[in-house]
């Protein structure tokens, strides 16, 4: 049996039990953005690590190499923000081919320099080492949090709205941009900056996670189709989705027209968003959103609403029933 | 300008003094085994990591999918050992080839959830994501230590003695004999399994930590030749060596007779031995030795002193003076 023939969380239900006798009760390992520590009665530390392999996550002649040093970061501090936490150390282990440029490596460092200092990340250590051909990068993030404010996958509640901290399918649409080599103007040019640096959305992972209010949340990095799969898994509950009301920027939209890109498809499957996905309590929405709007300037997104039932979405459009698992949103674009 | 033009050490110059401003006073970052995080007033976290690569740090080929899971924890475990500190947690991160058989991967976590038992360190969170042609892997280990019984390379003090926790250059033999193929035998399948499966030093540091007249200590993972200086850079010392008193098994000194090899050079430089380095007060070694070897059934080995001086280290053979940096020890072996 190869590994292709039940995927990589197939391989890892395989395992992901056997070492849960070892684990105190007040911790918490595999299955949420960040594994849970706890420091004492109040605080918990959380821990997040991402692989990134070049041809596999990143094309060396598409990224620069200052931008693949900040995203290498970014992506990790996006899982700490999905648990409502604070960010406190980084470690950074490189494999690295022989004949790389030194200047490569140094652009890299400020990248990844530029994002620790912006969010007060030191990093603290990690491993240098050869490589055969491809650039290898493992990043690990420590991050601190009260346990009255840790936000799970498992905390979304029936009756919850589903909610995005900003908007969706810009990074897949950048993405396409480069695929496609697309021309640069200005719209294309902010849908690959949303592509190569995503903002990591600390500030209101913690605000968020001080609402009592919020209940689940997590980060999006696969896509809300996927994503929101995983909170309805570890909640057990089931989701309504109204696709007319996912967020999407005026530049993807442009774009999806110009291009004739399904943007439903972009903007549920495409994945590397980095906002946040949360459910929370429908009566205190105008208000979250009111003051989230006052402190972040911009809103945040309600676009269905977590029912009871089996951990599967029903996609509406403009009330009608879809079902993109045998055709994707496709058929239904623009 | 390369990276092969400046090493991996060179690279790592030139930017870990770049994220000190913001690394807390009672934190440590890059230059020792581990990082150390402080966790409060007496109690520090440490952390490590390290990236293993495919016909890097090892060959399918040559060694088991068992053994690669229990050596990939196991190499963390032993910076863990070195700083005298118990380790807590891991994470495990993993780039895996499509092709991979998923016994393949079983075995692997089969070898890594082993030695996980043996020190009750629970697998807490990772990655594990596609590669292209190469397996790859990304262990991180998080420990913890009374602030007190912080072992580091700096604390080295003048008349100390140079000691180590066990034999050195079985691996290395190891290695020699799977690279050139040689018999199986009992002695030789002992120096593989020394070079595949070390065992890391996680009691024994912590007991030698406690030893109030035990000063620097550090892991063996390049071989002492080059790992001795990390201890001689950071506690700005000189060391002299005494290469008849390095310690050596049986097996392997029977092995170098067999083959020909210069057992000097695979006790200094063969690396991989995850024996522990330290210095200590020489008026307290007596004691010790006996108390150490009466817990752990086997002696400590002293076979050098540190002195005043450049962080450089004066090789002696039966009281006469050695150059081994413009000729290895292959002169003078046997």
């Amino acid at each position: 049996m190869k590994l292709s023939d039940i995927g990589e969380f197939g391989f890892i239900e395989r395992f992901a039990t056997n070492f849960d006798h070892m684990i105190a009760d007040a911790d918490m390992g595999i299955g949420d953005d960040c594994a849970i520590l706890s420091v004492n009665e109040s605080e918990n530390n959380v821990v997040t690590t991402d692989l990134l392999i070049e041809d596999v996550h990143f094309l060396k002649n598409r990224i620069s190499a200052e931008e693949l040093g900040y995203k290498s970061l970014a992506v990790n501090l996006s899982d700490i923000a999905a648990m409502g936490a604070r960010p406190l150390f980084s470690f950074l282990s490189l494999g690295i081919p022989k004949s790389t440029e030194v200047e490569y490596l140094d652009a890299f460092m400020e990248g990844y320099k530029q994002l620790s200092e912006k969010y007060r990340v030191p990093l603290m250590g990690g491993d240098t080492t050869k490589s055969v051909d491809r650039l290898v990068i493992s990043v690990t993030v420590v991050g601190q949090c009260r346990k009255s404010e840790m936000r799970l996958r498992s905390m979304a509640e029936t009756g919850d709205l589903i909610c995005v901290s900003g908007n969706l399918g810009d990074s897949a649409g950048g993405l396409q941009v480069l695929l496609d080599k697309l021309e640069l103007n200005t719209g294309n040019k902010d849908l690959i900056r949303r592509h190569h640096c995503p903002e990591p959305r600390i500030h209101e992972g913690m605000w968020l996670a001080q609402q009592d209010n919020v209940h689940a949340m997590m980060d999006i990095s696969d896509g809300i189709s996927s994503d929101l799969k995983h909170i309805l898994k570890a909640s057990r509950k089931s989701a309504e989705i109204h696709l007319e009301q996912l967020p999407t920027s005026q530049r993807l939209q442009e774009a999806s027209s110009k291009y004739n890109w399904s943007i439903y498809d972009l903007a549920t499957g495409g994945g590397e968003d980095y906002e946040l996905l949360f459910t929370m309590n429908a009566s205190d929405f105008e208000r979250l959103n009111r003051e989230f709007e006052n402190r972040f300037s911009r809103p945040v997104h309600a676009f269905g609403k977590i029912v009871e039932g089996k951990p599967v979405i029903t996609w509406y459009k403009e009330g009608v029933e879809m079902n993109p698992d045998t055709a994707g949103f496709d058929h239904f674009a623009k």
